[in-house]
């Protein structure tokens, strides 16, 4: 497939639709505003490239001030580490001998990787398969966001203790992905850990904090050293909702044009799940679409997406108008474009590749 | 990146997590099964690729006896006139001046290309866009699907008219995309606008029906020539739903890891929104997992399902262990991954690329 990309300069009603457009000046006002905080607080700053998966802006995060940067997967940390990035923390339980091979090739590349494990069986893994230079660990901890982690700050040490026993492993410290509004808890069980890792006599010299909703709120997470959030890059949708954005804020748009308008009260959209994907994150539609309040797009397939103008109220839009949606969840966007389109003030500005688009494992 | 694919012959158990395999055989059976219901029928039938994308699991379909495929973009469409297919329909309103070029190029190239069209700002594009052969159109009539296509016999005549009167274009006949249980919608629409086509003397040589949740009742549309359907291919949890499958007619399943185990009853595994897609369909969660009955897949993030184990009724996955999910729906999937992995009685038989992933428009 020849995609007919648009040149630097082109307007963007040149871009052929669906597809993603990122406002230059947003986007560097978001990183800038993120990192002014870190600076302010005293936190080190780890963006996690999931949203963009583009290493050219990770190179705009690590310029303004980032200490490195977040990966989930292997494969994204082979993309990252290919661009030169030199200090990569994959908050993943690595498992299996073709994952855990290509991460120690990836260890005696990348000048400070670490990894993360909340259970035994992980950290046998990464310990029968180190070789070469120790692998940095830090121990995953469930602090309310209920998905991976330790329950408690006895396991927390209790795993501590194995991977610093553990053959080519190094214990490095605790990570978390916490509950939205969870510093307190976050703080407690980091806390706690500390004080049971010092009983124990193990170091404990990175508490990662994580997560774009409380961005903001990181300060009120003392024992933390570094902060990861991604989604803060491009906001969206949810970020506004959790109060992190604001509408000017969104430097991620979808460019759509309407298709068809079959009723008087109905205008379908060439945005379908494959632009904006199916993700509702709570919400009742799937995006906004600032030209036309009071619109909603109540439902999506592959290719479609349906708007309701029954409570629009501006000017309907007609067949061949070009719009822009705000997409409920950017990252996720992200996974299924080859490339994406930059702009400043609707001009292009550069054609990326998301170069690690697709890297699944 | 450089993935490392599964030799043929090996078993699924290498196959690196997350990845969706194929059982051959329940695709051979999905295939056959399909077209003998059609040529019992003495309906043509034109399978969409949107499902697989894959141009040799269309020649599959092909072989069987369909009479052509289905695409809904323009670059599908490409990517399948590159393999060879020399009857391709395009179910879409195709607008603006790049897509219009393309589409010409392709007309030339195609034996037989049909598009659709709802509205006279879409006729007037492909007219002014038409050189060369001629180019023949369907009206897309809205026979309850609620999403394009005109709304009535009167306006499905009326713009048979438009497209019969503009040059370069030829009135080819009809196509809906129904409401599932909608065949007697679909008949007395197909019905009321052929004898007002009659009276205004135009031929309606095509009248094309779809959809895979009424595959099986595509009888019931008598005056339909065609039927259109692709997720029978593979089928998914929404189709068993409908009743158009059953368990074994799962062609495709994602197979994933568990990656985290943190309480007694919750499992994570590897395969989140990029793997799994968000759709729901009206399920309350994301998938079955066929050989944990009674667990629930309740909440995706990108890289991980966390999967509720209160109701399970079987032996508990340890870390590490490999499970297969049946997907809510399969043609989501497929835009996720760059290659597809076929097995029969899991080993397996071939990898093949997902040639049109990522045609967005």
């Amino acid at each position: 497939m020849d995609f007919p990309w648009p040149a630097v300069g082109a307007p963007l009603s040149d871009v052929i639709t669906p597809m993603p457009v990122i406002d230059e000046d947003r986007l560097a006002a978001n990183i800038a505003r993120a990192q002014d905080y870190m600076d302010a607080h005293g936190l080190a700053f780890r963006p996690h490239i999931k949203t963009h998966k583009i290493p050219q802006v990770a190179q705009q995060q690590v310029a303004a001030g980032a200490g490195g940067i977040n990966c989930q997967k292997v494969t994204e940390a082979e993309v990252f580490a290919d661009a030169g990035f030199d200090d990569i923390l994959i908050t993943y339980n690595i498992l299996g001998p073709v994952r855990l091979a290509r991460l120690m090739v990836l260890n005696d590349r990348v000048k400070t990787l670490r990894v993360v494990a909340d259970s035994t069986v992980t950290v046998a893994g990464l310990s029968a398969a180190a070789q070469g230079k120790r692998l940095r660990v830090l121990v995953e901890c469930d602090t309310g966001g209920g998905r991976c982690g330790v329950q408690t700050a006895e396991a927390a040490t209790a795993l501590a203790q194995a991977i610093a026993a553990a053959p080519g492993l190094q214990f490095d410290g605790l990570m978390t992905y916490p509950a939205i509004g969870g510093a307190s808890a976050v703080e407690a069980f980091l806390r706690d850990t500390m004080a049971r890792l010092t009983t124990a006599g193990l170091d404990c010299p990175v508490r990662s904090n994580g997560g774009t909703p409380d961005l903001f709120a990181a300060h009120l997470v003392p024992s933390a050293t570094e902060h990861r959030a991604g989604t803060y890059v491009y906001n969206d949708r949810a970020m506004m909702r959790a109060g992190s954005c604001g509408t000017d804020d969104m430097a991620m748009h979808i460019l759509a044009t309407v298709v068809s308008r079959p009723t008087a009260l109905r205008a379908v959209l060439d945005a379908g799940s494959k632009a904006l994907t199916s993700d509702l994150l709570g919400f009742a539609d799937y995006g906004i679409i600032p030209a036309l309040p009071g619109a909603r797009i109540v439902s999506l397939s592959e290719e479609h997406a349906v708007v309701d103008l029954t409570d629009c109220t501006a000017l309907l839009p007609q067949v061949g108008t070009q719009l822009r949606i705000v997409p409920n969840h950017t990252c996720v966007v992200s996974n299924l474009f080859d490339r994406m389109v930059f702009h400043r003030d609707g001009i292009v500005t550069r054609v990326l590749p998301v170069a690690a688009r697709g890297a699944v494992w």
